[in-house]
């Protein structure tokens, strides 16, 4: 097999096939699924545990001063105060720059006309069905009011950039999709560093 | 505030008291559990689903000829397969490293003495709660025979490291964990360049 990236993302190894799918718990933002799954060569059968949900946008903001604009609030899976970047839950039909963009301002009250899809990222193939989409939204100012959905609480905070990559190196940006989002941004951070701004 | 990340790790937002915790659903690999919060100040409550689970350890595998080991199988979330670096699920009371270390040796027959902590992070902070610890092991070589787990099927290659970033810019590797591993190692790499090797 050759080295190209594009000869990587064939199949390599057999795609197993979906027999039955049962819903087994309903979680509201989320719901888990058993799944029997057939093996399509060896015919050895397996239940696996699925968990789905809508897909999800994480935003990268940058301000017309080269700043990255980040957000903390109070997560309940790990019971912490998290750094993160803006992002949610897509709504049906949505395109993922508008839903970052609508997830920004909801979010920080900050806007932008100018925006681009970064990427996209499985959080977890494993158990996971969804994608998170990553948009970057530059030249985002703070011009809106916020509209918090129930119970959320956040402190937004707009950082020079190197200090956003401080903190992922000082462990204080834990959250693996906004590290995704950091590695997918570095190469624009590199550019911006090379003009001078 | 001042803009050292030392000072961006303390809380800004108040943490939420835990009142209550049911399981709803028993998973083989993760537990799903209903979990009643009150805000400290206000005084309101609310109830959030959360995803227990093993903290999970991942592996950045570089061989002597300075390539990374990575690993293609199919992944039942999304029904595709998925090209990642080596990782699991912790045993009980095991340490990061020697997890690791184990899981690359089980999943690929790559070994090595030579391993550190990267880093570790959250999957996903918000409905979990579980760590992911990223194992840096350097001078692998494959010594072993494989010791798979009951229905993987695992497909091993090293990569020229150039190679490795280049299939993140494809989108060929798209496992947000192994993303993290590859943002944590990018420095290490960036030195391995410049001293030409």
């Amino acid at each position: 097999m050759a080295d190209s990236p594009e000869s990587e993302s064939s199949d390599v190894v057999p795609h197993w096939d979906e027999l039955d799918s049962k819903r087994i718990a309903d979680c509201r933002i989320f719901d888990v699924f058993s799944k029997r799954f057939r093996h399509p060569e060896h015919g050895t059968e397996g239940d696996f545990y699925v968990i789905e949900t809508r897909d999800w946008v994480n935003v990268v903001p940058i301000t017309e001063d080269y700043r990255m604009v980040l957000v903390n609030q109070f997560r309940f899976g790990v019971k912490r105060t998290s750094w993160e970047i803006p992002g949610g839950v897509m709504e049906n039909g949505e395109e993922p720059i508008n839903a970052g963009l609508r997830e920004l301002k909801e979010e920080t009250g900050y806007t932008t006309g100018k925006a681009c899809l970064l990427g996209s990222v499985r959080p977890n193939p494993a158990i996971q069905s969804n994608i998170c989409h990553i948009v970057l939204a530059e030249q985002a100012r703070l011009t809106d009011g916020l509209d918090w959905d129930e119970h959320e609480e956040i402190v937004t905070k707009a950082f020079p950039i190197e200090t956003v990559y401080e903190m992922v190196k000082q462990g204080a940006i834990f959250h693996s999709l906004a590290l995704n989002a950091l590695l997918l941004f570095y190469p624009h951070w590199e550019k911006i560093k090379a003009r001078g701004r």
